[in-house]
């Protein structure tokens, strides 16, 4: 079966296209951006989500930028370039590797000496990326994917799947790897509210390859580790900073109940998902609109008037945290932050 | 402001009147039930649900039976009452209090010298039911209030208010009961999937009664108990056994995060949902139907074909629970069951 191609740059059209996956697993449907304010229209609906896809989304953008900026006067046409590249980086604060994703393809535009010379750089430079992207959840796959038992039930939150990257996935990269070395894996998705990305992205990609996912709704899970019915814990990361995961909210709950349970909590992630520079309390957590908690489907599920905090992230203490794996290997914390920042250059 | 009546007898149709809670906050609707198997209905599609309500509703349901059972022959016409009311207790397995109202009312019947001794003390019975369990939730509400501090934030899940009993509440009931003191109480309510009985009752009949409620996510309770948000947690139940408390899905992933956060952890219940007979191994969890969660407004949230679990309850260990409220006082784990058993009876 053909890969999940969540994100990629289209030649003839010059501009990104993506899977939207506001509309799964109702519509298959790909969205072309063509400037860079569809592309932050795309990030902030979450038609493209996930922290490794927004780092290709934040690449490919800053490409984008470069490519369509009219500006002829060089020194001009560059702050026009990084005006845009910033509004990109800054579609949505949580997740570290939008900014990382535009800041990789910014500063090899800075290095070039003409626009024609920016365009070309920008756009290879981001093409690099989005390999790199590939490869690391590959390689998390594989380090991952040794920590899995044959016979292993997981239990995952939100989407950390093909879906969240360019393709195969971190979390959901460890099922895929697994599963190719001859394990039997099972998952469990949870459906995580509010946007259902466990029931709707998470179901949609494991069934179209095959691999068995039930889904249950996010409170579910504590009573199903009781019951034996869990054997680990595996989710993605939108920012690990030194004393915390950020990812999906809702995965610090998950990470109480694997204690509470003496259940492994696993964390999969590429290195650009790590903050070497920031504390956990620096970090904005992204508070969404109140509709996505108080209506589905367009009839109101809370009263008018009655408030709703709807915190998109939530920060796991590095405490609960069993390992991290990333393309390098299997952390387990306490992080060796100095050995990380030296593969995160040589990578 | 008049008070929320869940369910009541209406003497001029010889019927049970219900709220409609399914249609609730979108509108306002009462249900007659003149039939045993409307009234059946109305339990299994959760138009009435809440265990307290569910105990009055089963002995209006057995006073129902005793009212429109056509036998003319009293034997038999005991037997088909008989009948039709156990029909009712099984109508849903998981809430004792529902049988154990069916069976307060059917025991009067058995003790009945004739239909119509039977038909007169069965809706006597059933009317004393009702009025014990608002007479029950203003006495946990009393006792209750004295755990909760003034200014405290409590966080709920699902509905144990007014309209998950005759009217007051056993966990709003404690909430209302420490405002109509003096004390000033927000409440968090968690949404609570799949039928957000939280989202949609709670903060309905929370923010009629002027109480300052929140309406968050399931999965974001923990992180706002890590961030000082909570200063505890009160609950209902649906049942308690001498090892567990079983209640909606959910309540265990709170209590759990509640320990790991140093927050009491509270459960209201009438002496009705004690279950001094059963382990909570022998406990059937009614696993409610897949739609619940793989559909909102008609719309797929699970594609086709992908298993869902829905397991309506969960059980949490009596070891994470601070208190048990109940109208006969505040208890605290390990439970005094000769105590509970003498008091049940005396009440």
């Amino acid at each position: 079966m053909k890969a999940i191609e969540t994100i990629r740059w289209d030649d003839d059209t010059s501009s990104i296209v993506l899977i939207d996956q506001t509309m799964l697993p109702l519509s298959y449907r790909v969205v072309r951006c063509r400037t860079v304010d569809r592309l932050i229209t795309a990030i902030r609906r979450l038609e493209v989500r996930g922290a490794p896809a927004l780092g290709v989304a934040g690449a490919y953008g800053a490409a984008l930028a470069a490519g369509t900026v009219k500006e002829k006067e060089f020194p001009r046409y560059l702050e026009k370039v990084e005006t845009a590249a910033r509004a990109i980086a800054h579609a949505r604060p949580t997740a570290v590797n939008l900014s990382w994703g535009v800041q990789r393809v910014l500063s090899r535009i800075n290095r070039s000496g003409s626009i024609a010379e920016a365009r070309l750089l920008s756009l290879k430079e981001a093409h690099r990326v989005a390999e790199e992207d590939s490869r690391s959840c590959h390689a998390i796959g594989d380090h991952g994917s040794t920590l899995i038992a044959d016979g292993s039930t997981v239990l995952t939150h939100c989407n950390a799947g093909a879906l969240a990257c360019r393709e195969w996935g971190t979390a959901l990269g460890i099922i895929r790897s697994a599963i190719e070395s001859g394990k039997e894996v099972k998952v469990i998705a949870c459906e995580t509210r509010p946007l259902l990305q466990g029931a709707r992205l998470t179901a949609w990609e494991l069934k179209r390859d095959n691999i068995g996912v039930t889904v249950i709704p996010d409170s579910a899970a504590a009573s199903l580790m009781r019951s034996g019915g869990i054997d680990c814990v595996v989710v993605g990361a939108d920012r690990i900073t030194h004393d915390a995961v950020f990812n999906k909210v809702g995965t610090y709950m998950h990470a109480i109940c694997a204690r509470a349970h003496s259940l492994p909590f696993y964390v999969a992630a590429p290195l650009s998902t790590f903050d070497p520079v920031h504390g956990s309390s620096e970090i904005v957590i992204e508070e969404r609109d109140r509709d996505e908690v108080a209506f589905y489907g367009g009839h109101a599920t809370v009263p008018e008037g009655v408030p709703v905090r709807n915190p998109a992230f939530d920060a796991t203490p590095l405490e609960l945290v069993s390992a991290i794996v990333s393309e390098s290997g299997v952390h387990r914390p306490p992080l060796d932050w100095d050995e990380i920042a030296r593969t995160r250059r040589v990578i």
